[in-house]
């Protein structure tokens, strides 16, 4: 008998016969013999709809109110789904993520995991009960006050308990049946992948793949908690997120897949004096407004002693990271401040990197064949990223899995549902 | 200064442009000098909305489940209040119930308020803020699962909070703008009361008046808190509803107001064996299925030791109260179960009928005179209630309410907003 965590996100919830169609596939898991708890995302579009009700009456909403809001969704959507659970048999409780025990910080917004203690959990399975808790919400451990846990908030949560459970798996589902090689929507011969070690999933979650959020595997790998990524329209087997790439003998380790992304923007600042410190005074502008930065390039300065400093962010934080760096322009001299958002982001993701010399080459070389200019390009152990126009963006993620032969035989699965 | 607590219904919250007036008045209230405490049912139509998704996934839905699902509502509500007051210059803090310390059994759908130890809300209240609890629920203090107060469960709420705080008064917002004479909709000349005692408002619950529920207006009595109900669509003054009519010397004493209630059905059994122990069986088959009885009407056998056994219940009890009785028959050898819903309640109030005889004499003239048939009589000490055809009901509200002048001279205001 296994401890099965499940995870449902909004659009495997859209509706009242969607929510029937999950309660069979968890009361079906329970019959197997398993005990099983299940996270659930609000609703389809619940969250959207509390954001807009939200901005009619405040374009600025108080952050702990809007907690208190948006935790509605999945009270409901939780709620719901146990009344499904029921009418078919089987008895479910459902837990707020304060019942379920996830103490979080203070945070709101964007809180983070400090403990998850889930005796009512426990106590729930131990009476033969199937438990559903709200994904996305905790409370603070400080102020006792309902936080959310920021984007991918609810597979954190999912992976949060199967790791406070010591569950045998987290099967984290929507309407994806795995993670692939590459965007099946660009590359048509893209190949579904059985198993992805943490770190490879790490790094892909970080360079544009939506299927799993970054802070809910790095939870999974902290805590050894294996991820299935599973589709709630289909039976098949899906992608098992699990083990380290120091497992992985040498001689197998492998190039995995191909990530891209579209959410980023570059911002060239001109004209910074070449002394210590301008950079410094640049970066830590940005920084103050809370704004995190992704690639960076500094080129060597010119004959006045200036150089350019570029580095990409996300799009949604442009205006506000070109509005701070004006602000230092006098100050510091700058010459401009330049924001492109016509930029995307395609990145290799492998072990098989480490001890394979020519990948860089041959990555490169299958960008200049498709015509793709390289603007910046930034390396990890197992992951070579680069900025290109985007555009160019399905052209660079089509040579790239051609080049390392990443394809499968058979046509992709085109994504069932409506899509990420 | 005072402290103020105000309930808002969910008509007066039923979009974002009503929050947004309803938050005006409550900030209006903070700048004239008092500390406010708001309860705010759900929005409009939310309640409805998530009963009729809850009956899609399950015809029979688990209490407890339900309740977790309906509190959903009401966290929207003051949640979006709070931002509102927000945008408008003030400060407010949103609280469940259960956040709010409302202590209640764990009868799921119909809890009781155990105990309310509001310490959060005083906190926010000594720091300045607008303190908002969810109506309507509050948490089982065995089970530690949220609960839901029943019919007029965010008015309870209110006066209970209203009690804990020891509050100057609590204020009742909704469509209508005070407690009248008689339905102004079916009495053109009825007149807003300025005070009614509690034990009368009580009988007008009973009777039919939804302005008030009964569980409020009772802990408001036992609690001493005085009530305001008023219009959140203008300024005028309401009615409020305080005092014992023990206070009010003999000869002030009045008849206060007539009410009407559509909301009960007839049942009749016949040939009712006339010994000791039918009459108890037959009612104990009826509070065996959680069904409460009003009106009662036994007739004196007749010369073959039989009877009829009449009462009155809630409409919709009326199917399984005949389910129970039809079981009943071949073991106590009853004739028949008959069931008429075409009944109609009608009742004055007041205290004045203690200190004046001839009102019951006068009241049923003023029904024979309108061609009205008694069918049963019920009396209290500052009530009389007779049930009637229900579509001689306006006739005999009107007969009433004209015998013991209690008309104004003016029009009676229509309810503003969308009626209750």
């Amino acid at each position: 008998m296994a401890l099965v965590v499940q995870k449902y996100g909004g659009s495997s919830l859209e509706s009242a016969d969607r929510i029937k169609r999950v309660a069979e596939r968890i009361v079906a898991t329970k019959k197997a013999g398993n005990e099983v708890v299940v996270v659930c995302s609000a609703m389809g579009d619940t969250t959207d709809e509390l954001l807009d009700l939200a901005e009619q009456v405040n374009p600025v909403p108080p952050e702990r109110e809007m907690d208190m809001l948006l935790t509605a969704g999945e009270r409901i959507s939780n709620a719901l789904v146990a009344m499904a659970i029921s009418a078919q048999g089987a008895e479910a409780w459902s837990f707020t993520g304060s019942q379920a025990g996830v103490v979080t910080t203070s945070v709101h917004g964007n809180a983070r995991i400090i403990d998850v203690t889930p005796s009512r959990v426990t106590e729930a399975l131990e009476q033969g009960y199937i438990a559903l808790v709200a994904g996305f919400q905790g409370v603070s451990q400080d102020t006792k006050d309902i936080t959310t846990l920021g984007r991918g908030g609810s597979d954190t949560t999912a992976v949060a308990l199967a790791a406070a459970l010591k569950a045998d798996v987290c099967e984290i589902y929507s309407d994806v049946d795995g993670v692939y090689t590459a965007d099946p929507r660009i590359v048509s011969n893209a190949r579904k992948l059985d198993t992805v070690p943490y770190e490879e999933m790490l790094e892909l979650a970080a360079s544009g793949s939506k299927i799993l959020h970054l802070r809910s595997v790095e939870y999974a790998r902290r805590y050894g908690v294996p991820i299935s990524v599973r589709s709630s329209y289909s039976d098949k087997p899906g992608t098992t997120v699990a083990g380290s790439i120091e497992e992985i003998p040498v001689e197998q380790a492998l190039i995995t897949g191909v990530a891209h992304d579209r959410s980023e923007a570059k911002i060239t600042v001109t004209g910074v004096p070449d002394h210590a410190g301008a950079a410094g005074r640049i970066f830590r502008a940005v920084a103050d407004a809370e704004i995190d930065i992704d690639m960076v390039l500094q080129n060597v300065s010119n004959t006045e002693g200036r150089t350019d400093i570029t580095f990409t962010l996300s799009k949604a934080n442009g205006p506000k990271a070109v509005s701070e760096l004006e602000r230092l322009k006098p100050e510091l001299g700058l010459t401009a401040v330049l924001y492109d958002d016509h930029v995307g982001k395609v990145s290799l993701v492998g072990a098989g990197m480490r001890s394979h010399p020519g990948v860089t080459a041959t990555f490169c070389e299958a960008l200049a064949k498709a015509g793709v200019n390289i603007e910046i390009i930034n390396t990890s152990e197992i992951r070579i990223s680069v900025l290109i126009r985007d555009a160019q963006l399905d052209d660079a993620v089509r040579a790239i899995h051609e080049a390392f032969e990443l394809g499968g035989d058979e046509e992709a699965v085109v994504y069932a549902g409506s899509g990420r």
